[in-house]
């Protein structure tokens, strides 16, 4: 019954982290947590003994000027996951839309609340893009609920304004609810032009999704938020799940991190863009097809017939073998770019494959 | 849409902690969380940067030991209220018994499931314990899962071992789940005779609820976990929200408490039972009906005409009113019982009202 998996399984059976062994199977910002929102996080540790604000009403006025949102349009919860759940158990959609290849929560929060799950490929021939004929689909099949990752996870490609607005109306005329994930987005350059919030104030079925996961590197907290015009659909999410899902400590870690956002996002691009530079070039020289990269971490093809994948892990590295994604199959990886000390040992361990 | 309220929201508009305020409308432990927790946390923040153990592993190992129960029968959320409502989205109930005046959650998860809310009522004259006749209520209205709060949140009373055994062969013999929220069982002193733990083996249609949140003062870190003899089951309410939802900071702190456990719940007992015999006795002589009780908190009622929840709040004093719980009305209250020095507080208020 249980057949999903993630990168960043870290863990032996005892539940201790594995030694030896440097994870790329998960996209984690390579400069770490912000030191002020460890520091804020710690001292709210000592205050663990009350319940967290149900409504974080402290981190959502902080999200509302990073995200030039409204604070009533900002829906907290433990994580990205947790909100995708949240979303579906309140649309309780017959049927939902999946851009595959794409990140599994979608698949298992829709078939979680009942939905049968429905396929746009993204074509291989096209670098994965979403192309415009992703319309029609909604027109015809009519679903409930359309996720849309951008970039999209594992494939690293952006979809433009453009199109976003395309899908949007779609799926307004459809009667559907449009959700676009911008987990990675800040690791994006020119991320403000493509982002799904611009479409907020004026489509009220459009949902953005973001978490403070990956881009201030604190997977371990579970932090992860939604802007949303229809606060009707935020407060049915609200409703399907228990309160106080936000942890003192993820909250106060994440209106601290909010502090120093702006030169940290700043450095991590550029640091980023460099590490994602170099495994890249390393990838291509190593026979591989590398797909543009626009977040932190990299989608490439191995066209030699290997257990890429296994041949690293015996190094020591583990990547994420994307065969298991709905839509690719064999020979697909992910790798995150991390600091250049472990990209170093992963462009190692991969000249000796 | 969003009616429910509970206690301990300690916090102002802009979601800072109002000043000058004594909270009793929380029922935490007084002696606050095992020292050893806090550190324990405060390591595992320094790895935040790294997903936690989706399968909560090390904990989980900690739990059997604890709950004399077998690890595969144990299954960790974050919080009593994640699991409240994996469960109901797991069961799909199209009936649900709450036996009230309960813990509102019950309602609320199974109203999000989209079940219809049956009650079973605890008698005033009777103490609000739990009598024979509800077995005939199961038998009769069938419902799909059945809650039993035990000790019960607000009453504070102890269903017995005779009376669970009886539900849960009703329940047994009418297909529901049989759901006993032993949340606040660590409190009283006959604790492992009353817990619902014993029947796991032999009726795979139990499912006994537990936190961290009340008995290791931790509300704020999020963590609650059951027991249940039905694998499948688990593996449904896995399936049914996101991975990764205990954080590694609510993970440590819980494997870490685990291991004070003895000690420092025979010392919470034994400091609960003393305060818990002060504040009644100071109730009484103030005129209050106290109802018996077995848990951190003490249930009564008000025979005089006033809004006693607004006269001690006045004087700077938080109590939980009853009068919104469904089999209860104005007049009925709930307090915790925290450190001598607080309670002196709520004593001194009460004798001013």
């Amino acid at each position: 019954m249980y057949e999903y998996t993630h990168g960043g399984d870290i863990y032996d059976e005892n539940g201790l982290v594995k030694e030896n062994m440097t994870d790329f199977s998960a996209s984690i910002n390579p400069l770490g947590m912000p030191e002020g929102a460890v520091s804020a996080a710690k001292r709210a540790l000592e205050n663990s003994n009350v319940y967290p604000d149900s409504d974080c009403r402290l981190l959502k006025a902080k999200l509302a000027e990073f995200e030039s949102a409204d604070k009533s349009n900002i829906f907290c919860m433990a994580g990205a996951s947790d909100i995708l759940f949240r979303l579906c158990y309140a649309v309780k959609p017959k049927k939902a839309l999946v851009a595959a290849p794409s990140f599994s929560d979608y698949e298992r929060a829709g078939r979680a609340a009942g939905a049968e799950i429905i396929y746009y490929t993204r074509k291989k021939e096209n670098n994965f893009d979403i192309e415009k004929d992703i319309a029609q689909l909604i027109f015809s099949a009519l679903p409930d609920i359309v996720f849309i990752c951008n970039p999209n996870n594992p494939t690293g490609n952006l979809t433009d304004m453009g199109l976003l607005e395309e899908m949007a109306s779609a799926c307004e005329a459809a009667g559907s609810v449009l959700l676009v994930d911008e987990c990675f987005l800040d690791f994006a350059e020119n991320s403000r032009a493509c982002s799904a919030k611009a479409l907020i104030e004026s489509r009220k079925n459009v949902i953005v999704l973001k978490a403070f996961t990956k881009i201030f590197a604190m997977p371990g907290l579970r932090l992860g938020y939604a802007i949303c015009g229809d606060t009707a659909l935020i407060s049915r999410m609200r409703f399907c799940g228990p309160d106080w899902a936000v942890s003192n400590v993820a909250g106060a870690a994440g209106a601290a991190a909010l502090e120093y956002a702006g030169e940290y996002i700043k450095n991590t691009r550029e640091y980023v863009k460099k590490e994602r530079g170099y495994i890249s070039g390393e990838l291509r020289r190593a026979g591989m097809t590398v797909y543009p990269a626009h977040a932190n971490f990299i989608f490439f093809y191995c066209p030699r017939q290997i257990d890429l994948y296994g041949e690293l892990k015996k190094r020591g590295i583990v990547i994420r073998d994307c065969a298991n994604f709905a839509g690719l199959g064999p020979g697909y990886y992910r790798c995150a770019v991390l600091t250049r000390e472990k990209n170093r040992l992963f462009v190692n361990a991969l000249k000796e494959v």
